[in-house]
């Protein structure tokens, strides 16, 4: 195999073969490869994209570089949920321990912070001492006991990808819908799942802002998935504004404690019902979406997903206390509150402003070397189309000193924009199965 | 610098600053810009092309990686040639010596044959003991002295461009116009010219087949010496058959003595003296290009290019008795003759499948550490639209064994097809200037 002839055939806009496909990622994860052929590579994949037997052989040979999740002792159905990432989205900390308490096992593997996105694996790690670095079989153990476990990518797990996002991350090929759903999926994939729910963010603050996109990008997953035995479907979901009020990894903890404990901001837990009801029912342990959702409301107000979430810190070396005491999280030093500046309707808050402005507090990376400051970051109590008086309190600061509380003010002054009206995306806006796109 | 954000603009269709050109190209030379990124810009380069400015910002960075040839001691005007490549194309050995015999000083850097092209270097390395690894203390001392020296690019000269060219030959990053032009005019430019004339080859056996990727190239170089101080024209020259007669290393320093002694194959004659008689024109030491054709024809009628030819060698280390007894260069050890098929028209002589024989024969390289034979080779009698008849010799192929016969006949069968009538390019189709295209 001439390397240097695979990558002029895909830069001609030709198709590599399924066994190529297989040679360049064993080679690339062997070391026979060299970084900078496979970024040559992935640079003319950007450009001429995958035809879909391409897409489906880079990705069978990225899960079958490592490791797949097994299932023997388990006899429940075993789903995951994958989020495209956003700002406020604490959705997995909700719907993991609601979906496991109405029996699904639930392997949740997730992410840390990505530009101006916050990570699950970071809001977890906000709970004092709470592990996310777990082995292949203590995950394997802990989701037979507790049917639900939180997670980082483990090395076992797919270890090409791991290496590919590495190089993607510093050569310009991150944004490429087929190179997105490989990583997405051999992850997915490798976790032995009988199905996935995908949350595909769409606006201003999702990493593919525009529909059109978005919908290939669901599209594309829900084919690798439903070929490859995992059933799959995606709900596209609003990312022009932040979901929920809270955003910042402590924060974001806290209103995930309060939405188990029946509190959370209605439109969080309407995009976590929505999601976790079509889990329910892919599972099959649920007949239709109305009735998975009183299972899932059930969960809630019995107290019996915030006990899963509990059982689950406590197996992963948090403390369980913080349920009771949300205040030993990782606090503030310094907070401020913001006032609208003028009455009138909020127009827009924006979800890319604020990610950014975290990040900025030292809530989010730079380079994946910064330590992150865990309690930082905005609690947003307005949504687009809110009517407000001047002066009157429109959300919150959480920073490290003055200098961020400044930084913080500014950039809420640049997000939260008061006009006429507010201007807003459907919070579920299209539901994309196998069979086709549902405008919701 | 975040070399990751130069990528992804590149990669969206947006252009570099100098200042970030030089920056990348600098960083690249001193090791600080890894390969892996260096291979996804390139390829971003090819999808998206290069915009004048960057084009220039980038190949006087390439210039500025290194050394210029002195000329403090040389009162000539200085000029060279560049042919794109081909098969069968010893234009240089008969140019160089036939150019200083008339005033000009050629400080001839040259190539190793790539692909199915052969290279000047390789031809001239045939010739017992001759050294193309002169330092540029040693260029420049010759150069004064003979008018005219047979290099290959040492260190000091563009080391940008060695790095950048080993880098796009394994990651199929070399079929780009800008690419090519900076790479080609990094070089010529560092050797401190006054002039430049372009062999931009057309046809089935040229890098670039097709005409208007040649007249873009050209127009491309062209742009970049006029706008740095190097007078350059280009002409556009047949290769969809082979130039001359002989093809291969030493077959064709055989033939190029014999064109300097006044008994060269008219085709081949012909380029040279076009070529030529455009660089004394451009040099200002003849007034126009009739008066330098007299020029060019009398140096070689007097022994006046011969004489310099020999005294290059000598210079150079190599054995002079070679013009004299050309039997002491690399012969094969097996020669058969092939004969015409069938009678007919000569319709077509495959210069690629020719230059691609040579290789496989062991006359070129499949990677960068082969030895070359450089007795091998073919001798192709006839061109396209001579009248031939069945039986009647076509050409010879010289191999070092009973299978590179077998080989070189194969070859030949595909490469020379009878037919009705010969189709082929004009020998010299265009003449390119910073003033336009013209026809010829």
């Amino acid at each position: 195999m001439v390397v240097s002839s695979l990558i002029q055939r895909k830069r001609d806009g030709g198709a590599l073969e399924p066994d190529e496909w297989r040679g360049l990622i064993d080679g690339y994860v062997a070391g026979r490869i060299p970084d900078y052929q496979m970024s040559a590579l992935l640079m003319a994949v950007v450009w001429r994209g995958l035809a879909s037997n391409e897409l489906g052989a880079l990705t069978d040979a990225m899960v079958a570089s490592g490791e797949r999740l097994h299932r023997n002792r388990l006899d429940q159905p075993v789903l995951d949920k994958h989020s495209t990432g956003g700002v406020g989205d604490k959705v997995s900390l909700l719907l993991g321990p609601m979906v496991a308490s109405c029996g699904v096992a639930v392997p949740m593997m997730a992410g840390r912070g990505l530009g101006h996105t916050g990570g699950t694996l970071d809001k977890l790690e906000s709970i004092p001492g709470f592990r996310t670095a777990l082995s292949l079989l203590e995950t394997e153990a802990q989701l037979a006991r507790l049917g639900c476990v939180m997670i980082g990518q483990t090395p076992e797990i797919a270890p090409a990808d791991r290496k590919l996002y590495a190089l993607r991350d510093v050569t310009g090929t991150v944004e490429s819908i087929p190179l997105l759903a490989a990583s997405i999926m051999s992850k997915k994939l490798a976790e032995g799942l009988d199905g996935l729910v995908l949350d595909v963010k769409t606006g201003s603050g999702a990493f593919l802002p525009q529909l059109d996109s978005a919908l290939e990008l669901a599209r594309t997953m829900i084919n690798l998935g439903e070929t490859r035995g995992c059933r799959t479907i995606a709900l596209l979901t609003a990312m022009d504004r932040p979901l929920g009020r809270a955003c910042g990894n402590a924060l974001e903890v806290e209103e995930a404690l309060q939405g188990l404990a029946g509190e959370g901001p209605k439109d969080l837990m309407e995009v976590t019902y929505a999601l976790g009801s079509e889990m329910l029912v892919l599972a099959g342990v649920e007949p239709d979406l109305a009735a998975a959702r009183r299972s899932l409301e059930s969960a809630v107000s019995s107290g019996r997903a915030l006990e899963t979430l509990s059982k689950i810190i406590e197996a992963q070396g948090g403390d369980p206390a913080v349920i009771e005491d949300p205040g030993i999280l990782p606090q503030a030093d310094a907070v401020e509150v913001f006032r609208a500046p003028a009455s009138g309707t909020v127009a827009e808050v924006n979800a890319r402003t604020i990610g950014a402005a975290i990040v900025e507090l030292g809530g989010g990376r730079h380079t994946m070397s910064d330590t992150i400051h865990a309690g930082v970051g905005f609690v947003i109590t307005v949504k687009p189309g809110d009517e407000v008086a001047a002066r009157q309190p429109l959300a919150s600061v959480f920073a490290r000193d003055d200098a961020g509380i400044a930084l913080g003010l500014d950039a809420l002054r640049r997000a939260i924009v008061i006009g006429d009206q507010g201007v807003a995306l459907a919070l579920v806006s299209h539901r994309v199965t196998a069979a086709g796109i549902e405008a919701l």
